[in-house]
């Protein structure tokens, strides 16, 4: 199983894995992307993607745990043992965890989405920073929204920063890329009612139904949401601001209104 | 107003700048922390704060501001202008906004709190990072709670990862730095029902009561809350954990359980 020990951050295979990591034209050109730690890997494992090549460090492993553990079918895996200070360079967290994993890009679309019955799903119109749709989808799991789906993405799905933040929920919650138009038609098609965060003729979200199947969409935090998301709303929403700033984060918004749902869900 | 210029990151007093916003007890040995941002520093003054010393660069200002219109009442500040190579190396968001202060710390107390009537408080038990305060803290704003008290904290409120992540927060909702037993024993005092975010014999949040004067209670993402705290619950409280993942960001946790109370408040 281990085809050898790479002891230098020179070796041609780290300097790959260091690029998959800070490029994303990278990512595209191989259809590979990268995942650490141990409880992601798991996540990612369960969800189906196929693991292309492991880096494992196995005297950062905590007692117990050996690479066979980790990775119970791995006859199609390369995998590299690297001494401690090969891993201290590619790993983010530093000296934890001890694995890093190159990954085969896996795409969900709307055509191969599974609703179930009133489903509840989340779309972010350009979202710029990988770290909030990461936080996005880390909420998006915790109350069981069927999908989050990104419309004319400003970042790859794949980005290191949004799988950390994300802590595994992006191989939880089917995510989709799509433009803006692909997911109106989508959602008007499913009969799913669209309602979008915004200011203008708003009611407040706990005011809105949201038991029926439901899409909440939102826009980045500086231009809010484009015309067309606003002319497709079967109704806009609104968080109270009640203080002096105005404004709140999207993940913190996305899981507000998301967790209304569950309580409108399970309330009675 | 303009005392001199400052051309070089050697000067001693951009050296003790530096100092302050990287070392915690160098502002508590000099009683004073860093605020950058126009709009932070809007907040802070606002808020009764007094501004000890400014560094600015013009250059950096959009059309028709100026630091006279940045501080209308500077009699007692010193102002330095600096350039923009200087400004670049004292700011964490780089060339943008043109202005970072140094601010005389003024810390609230549980017996200098005024209440509204039925209260609203967020309570965070031993809270480690400054980024996840400061997030709480723009929710505690957006949803008008009284007060944020931090118990037992690992970080200083005047970290300046907190009063960026905050967005000025920190000014507007006034912010409680005390130990686990002052806390309970002025909420029992006032009669603040404590609710404490915990899994064992729990309530699911949207089934309690938040009308009343409510103090929510959260620890870490880790270890929880302690005994102390266990003990003097009135209710505890948990939020459904619906996926896979079993866990939320604190912020987001604190930010569903506001809006709760918000809703609670303000639905009928």
């Amino acid at each position: 199983m281990i085809d050898n020990l790479i002891t230098s951050i020179q070796n041609p295979k780290i300097k790959k894995l260091v690029s998959l990591q800070q490029k994303s034209a990278e990512r595209r050109k191989e259809q590979l992307f990268v995942v650490e730690g141990q409880r992601e890997l798991s996540h990612c494992i369960e969800a189906g993607f196929q693991i292309d090549t492991i880096f494992y460090c196995p005297a950062l492993f905590s007692e117990g745990t050996t690479i066979e553990s980790l990775l119970p079918n791995s006859a199609n895996t390369r995998c590299f043992e690297v001494t401690p200070q090969v891993y201290g360079k590619i790993a983010y967290r530093g000296t934890t965890e001890g694995i890093v994993a190159e990954i085969k890009e896996k795409h969900h679309s709307l055509a191969s989405l599974k609703l179930k019955e009133n489903p509840l799903i989340i779309v972010l119109e350009s979202v710029e920073k990988p770290g909030n749709l990461g936080a996005v989808l880390r909420s998006a799991d915790a109350a069981a929204a069927d999908a989050v789906i990104v419309c004319d993405p400003l970042t790859d799905l794949f980005n290191p920063n949004l799988i950390r933040s994300s802590i595994g929920a992006i191989f939880t919650v089917p995510t989709i890329a799509c433009s803006s138009a692909e997911c109106i038609s989508y959602l008007k098609e499913n009969h799913i009612r669209i309602l979008t965060a915004q200011l203008q003729d708003s009611h407040l979200y706990y005011h809105t139904d949201m038991c029926a199947a439901t899409a909440i969409v939102m826009g980045t935090e500086s231009t809010g949401l484009t015309q067309q998301w606003r002319t497709a709303a079967d109704a806009h929403i609104r968080i109270p601001m009640l203080g002096q700033l105005d404004s709140l984060n999207v993940s913190v918004s996305a899981a507000i209104l998301l967790f209304e749902a569950v309580r409108q869900r399970n309330a009675n």
